[in-house]
Formats: C-alpha cells, structure tokens, sequence
C-alpha cells in the first residue's frame, strides 16, 4: 500500500509535467508515508528507495520538509517523523479532539481493570486507533495509537462495523475476510449474526484465539447527532475476563462519553 | 508566527520560480500551518486568507491534501486536519514513541493525585507537550497535547531549560522573559539561581499565580545516553499540593520511563 503510494507519486507517472506543482506535493507527502512502525529512522537512500523517489529529488523535498518540522534529521543523517506534525495532527477532530473528551473516563476504566482501553474511530474499511492506555500488567498486544484495526476481526471494529452506512457494511461483507489471528476465513450469514448482535445489544463481545486467548468489551459512543462516531473498548485475557461484568462499565463510559459529546442519553 | 510562514510560502515571495517545485511544498505545508485550537474547521476562504495563497491555488492543494488524507472536509465544505496525519505524527521518536514508555508511569501517577500529569519535550525556546492525562475532578488548564508551553514559566520547562545545551540557556536567559500568567518580569538572576536548583535537586517545583493558584512538581527524564530528553510533571491546585510528598512520585516515575528508555539510574 505505502509502496504504491510511492510508487503513484513517483517519478515515472509524474515526470512529464513538473511545473504544474501538485504532483511536487504528492511527492513530498510521499516521503512521510514511507515511514511505520519498523521504520521509524530511515536514510536519504532509504527513503529514496521506498518511496520510487530519485535521491537528488528526495533530498530536496526532505529538506523542505525537515524545514517545515514535518521531519526531523538526527546527527546521523538519519530522518525521522518531527515534533510539528504531531501539533498540527493533535488538531484532528476524529483524533485528539474526541479524545480529549474520551481520556479521563478512559483513564477510569484503565485504573479499575488494568488492562488496555483502546479508543477507535472508522476510516473507510477499517477502524483507526486514537488512543490506547495500558497497564504495566497488561498482556503485551501491537496495537498502537494512529495504527489500524480490521473492522471484522476486533471488538471496536465490529461496534463501528455494526452502526456503519448501509452500504460500508455490504462492502465488506462482499469481501472474503479473515479471522484474526488464525487467519480462517469467516462466513458472512454469521459476521451478520454477529453485527445483529451488537446493534441490539449495544455491545460487542470479541474473542481472539491467540496463544493467550484474548476478549474485547467494546460500546459504540455516540456524536450530537446520536450517530456512532467512535467505539471504546477494554481488551484483556480470557482468564481474567468476566465479559458481562465488564460491559456495563465500558457502556457506562461509553455513555459518559457520548454524553459529553452532545449525544442523548441512550439506555443501556 | 502562523501568519509569517504563510507570507514566506506566499505567491509574492515565491511566484518567480513555479517550476522549481519546493515552493509548492512550503505552500501546501502552509495550508496545514493556520490550523490551531480555536480554528479546527476553515472554509476554503479562510485557508487562502490565512496562508496567503490564492483561492484557486489553495483549492488544488488542499485537494491533493484531501486526496492523501492530511485534511478532510466535511459536507458543508470545511476542512479540518485529518485522521492520516495522526497515523503518521504517531511514529516520531520525540512523540508517540516516548509516549508509550512513558504511558503506564503516568496513569500510575494520574490515578494516584487524580490531577493533570504532563509529559513534555524541549523544541527550541519552547517546550512541547506529548501527552496529558487528566482526572475528571483535575483543574481545568489550556495545556494540550502538541500544545506549546513556556521553558521559563512551567515546571515541565524548567526542567528542560535547566538540563538544556548551555547556548540555549543564554540564549533565553538573554531576552526579557514575562512570568505567565500575571505577565511580570522574571529577574536573569533569579531564573539562574532556580535552574540551578533544578539541577541539583533534579526536581522543579513551581508555582502558577492563577486565580486558583497552581503547583507544577516536574522532573527530568532521561534517555539512553544518559542526556535529559524529556520532562514528566504533575500540576495540581496549590491548596490540595503537598509538593515534597509529590516530588518522590514524580521521581520515581521519571525514573522508571528512565530506565526503560536505556538510562543510567540516577540516585534521587
């Protein structure tokens, strides 16, 4: 997917008109997309290569960027992502904004299970994580904030799955999707039964077959318009979960939440 | 300072040389630069204005933005900074990265004062703040995450002043620095002989003469070159502050963040 992106920006596809500008932009926005989790220092070369860019032109479009703060050059040489762009992002609305309101009850549930919440928001056909709390004791998991979930395959997808559009909801069901982390297919008539499930209950319960089994407690919270915006959820090992016990404490904040984001109370 | 970086990028500075591509990206990175708390959603209008770049120009770029997901727009035409961003200011090093070591030693220290607890880092004159978690019950403050907050007139930036390069520390010791929020000047020799404190006690313990007046208790954190990277405080209301019982907190948090990020322990 990034390598694509690269690839589309890069020089091949974009060559033939440089004055016109955007393609520059696209270019440039290139360069931050090539970083991730696993490659978060890249040199002048790498970013080069993973982004199909020519190394003169990388050059001048990283320094523009290193200028701006949108990147950062360590004595090295080395790039990394700067400090500027997570003030410009911390302006996002489905980010931080919704998770200013959703932290301190976030912090709440965080302190009563010493587990992880995670707050997700969906993006198109999967859901984005905007903020995680975690335990010291908590079963160490990858998910992390900015990072995606799939929508079929967790607790906070399935909430934001079950109250998406009509049609996201075919979209997806249309696609063969997989079980995470086993990989086995899922059958769509019991994804369905599933979804049917959490919109009645307001609710999803969600089991990983990992090595450690793992359950999700996940609540919809709701926007002023009682749309679903976002999902909340606790996960933790299946031995230590009481799933039942445990939604009405992550409904309950979801409720909080909701309520302060201007929704009508729903009961729960 | 928002407008002066648009006026750089602007058409009159940079009209001469379209071809030569850079200009472009300074734009686009412009459009992203006049977003801030109090403007989270521009029309098109209002981001030509505020960048200083024509309406036709700024709609070509904010479209290349829109299509790579570093703004949105919402149906009645509003940009606002999008989710994509987040995903990518998610994997700086100074931020996120720190963020998730740091994450379990502030919810420690949150659930245990019930107040703000603050984690930042120094970006030139100022210091930025990656984090912020907050009690319901916590003083409402302006601080917010990749928010900017004084190195002279907070306690999370006497820490990052006082173990700062020693130019930077002349550098800021040299202009005329206003306490915040009363705005009265604050003595070169006095903000000297506090720093030093800072340093000896490895401990700031300021105090804010707001209406409700409030006592930041911060300490510095450090990385594995055994250099101060980043400072973690608690802020509470002065009446409910017992800063030297906090203090053995906040240091013990420090230096667990410490630990995992390579330190050396330091005796406290």
């Amino acid at each position: 997917m990034k390598r694509e992106l690269g690839a589309q920006a890069g020089p091949a596809a974009r060559g033939r008109r440089p004055a016109h500008g955007e393609p520059v932009v696209d270019r440039a926005l290139s360069l931050l997309a090539v970083f991730d989790e696993h490659r978060r220092w890249l040199t002048l070369g790498e970013l080069s290569r993973l982004s199909g860019i020519p190394t003169s032109s990388a050059l001048r479009l990283a320094s523009r960027l290193v200028a701006w703060g949108a990147l950062e050059r360590a004595e090295d040489g080395r790039y990394c992502v700067g400090l500027r762009l997570l003030e410009v992002a911390s302006l996002a609305p489905r980010g931080h904004g919704l998770r200013q309101v959703a932290l301190p009850y976030m912090t709440d549930l965080a302190s009563v299970t010493r587990q992880h919440v995670l707050l997700g928001v969906r993006d198109g056909l999967r859901a984005t994580l905007v903020e995680r709390l975690s335990g010291h004791a908590a079963t160490p998991v990858a998910y992390r904030i900015g990072g995606h979930v799939p929508l079929h395959s967790t607790g906070i997808g399935w909430v934001l799955l079950a109250f998406a559009p009509q049609d996201v909801q075919e979209e997806l069901l249309s696609r063969p999707v997989n079980r995470e982390p086993d990989n086995r297919p899922i059958a769509p008539a019991a994804l369905r039964r599933a979804l049917a499930t959490v919109r009645r209950e307001r609710l999803a319960i969600f089991r990983r077959r990992d090595a450690e089994p793992l359950v999700s407690v996940a609540a919809p919270i709701c926007g002023a318009g009682d749309e679903v915006v976002a999902a909340v959820s606790v996960l933790l090992p299946e031995r230590a979960a009481q799933p039942r016990r445990l939604a009405l404490a992550v409904q309950t904040a979801a409720q909080g939440i909701s309520r302060e984001l201007g929704a009508t109370p729903t009961p729960v």
